[in-house]
């Protein structure tokens, strides 16, 4: 009997967000793991927490999320070592990820030390859907496109791939609030924006980007707004 | 007590994708709706067919599919209305939705609708989140943009807006197959990219779009492609 890698998606952060699938797996796993920026509990573990029954074995790995990529690559690469063997043994491994495993997720470094083992992959609802379920915000319909885009691209590459979606996601917004405000601004767009931080946890805020004071945004926020559609640009 | 309407994402297919949410919300439903194209069974409706109490009140609505979109707008007004009457009757409406309700679902024509009325909407899977876990696929990482592109669009649109992103789902391939694989062919991304037809049902096949031989696709599959991020175009 093999064992298998599951890369688990909790969702964006309401445990009632979770798929049946993920929560019988991860139940039925030999081990559950999950990451952590460290000093920080780990959010897709605290989203499962619910779910997860007293004495599963499971280890968290801490990530020094700070400039040096090294200590990071090193940590994944021990823990797809300890992975392999757990698999190795007949165990099912689940790794919980926040949203959905393969878009901007954790998992993914993961995966790609890993290619030769069986895989299973529980898809998760991400974070541009949960936002805009809570806002009631429809992301597109018809032949229009809808894009995710990281505003660590940055501004000139943003403007230049906005230009030509109908909608989009802006993700990781933090610092780069100021830029992105300035654009949606520039094309008339700000004021049908909103921002939405950690939508469906108990942190949840969703407010039109034009009635945000602040200077940057929480890092778990995102931009949910209009793009040109080729209109321009 | 006032009713709500509830826009029910049900996920890509495997009745286990649905969120724990979705399966509490419409069992609680005074009414539970249904949308099909006319003489075709609810595709939505077969997926939480697993998780409908018996002797729950439930409405089936035929959608004429056909060129003339007249008689879909006054199906969708004549639900609206009944959706209405049930709400103001203090009973709670869940609109089954396949995939996520606000990504491309029919149930953003219903809301567009009834804008007054208490809303809840649980984002549910899409297709596109559905084929990479099957495929295994990274969508993005990092600073990468993903797109969800229509390919009825026309090549021409779609040709600009995959030059500017690192991924995409082209979906509603349909007749358009032969025009995608040779736009991807022509920037050598069609060796990479996979056809994946109605991902984690039963009739799901996922194989590489050069090794697939028919000259249209099935209305519900999605190419997931690398783009060209910019570098060209």
């Amino acid at each position: 009997m093999s064992g298998r890698l599951l890369g688990i998606g909790t969702g964006p952060g309401d445990p009632e967000l979770v798929t049946l699938k993920a929560v019988r797996l991860t139940r039925t796993a030999g081990l559950v793991v999950s990451l952590a920026a460290s000093g920080r509990p780990s959010r897709a573990r605290r989203i499962m927490a619910p779910h997860l029954p007293t004495g599963v074995p499971e280890i968290t790995v801490e990530l020094d999320m700070g400039p040096d990529r090294t200590a990071v690559d090193r940590a994944y690469d021990q823990l797809a070592l300890d992975i392999r063997a757990e698999v190795a043994r007949g165990h099912d491994v689940a790794v919980l990820c926040e949203g959905d495993p393969l878009l901007f997720g954790t998992f993914i470094y993961l995966l790609q030390r890993l290619p030769d083992l069986p895989v299973e992959i529980v898809p998760g609802i991400s974070s541009p859907h949960a936002a805009a379920a809570r806002a009631a915000w429809p992301l597109a319909t018809g032949d229009r496109a809808f894009a995710v885009l990281p505003a660590t691209m940055g501004i000139d590459r943003l403007r230049e791939r906005l230009a030509r979606v109908d909608a989009a996601a802006i993700i990781k917004v933090g610092s780069h609030l100021p830029a992105v405000r300035a654009l949606l601004g520039e094309w008339g767009l700000a004021g049908e924006a909103l921002l939405a931080v950690q939508a469906t946890t108990e942190a949840e805020a969703i407010t039109p980007l034009g009635a945000y004071a602040g200077e940057t945004a929480p890092y778990f926020s995102l931009v949910l707004t209009r793009g040109l559609g080729g209109a321009r640009g």
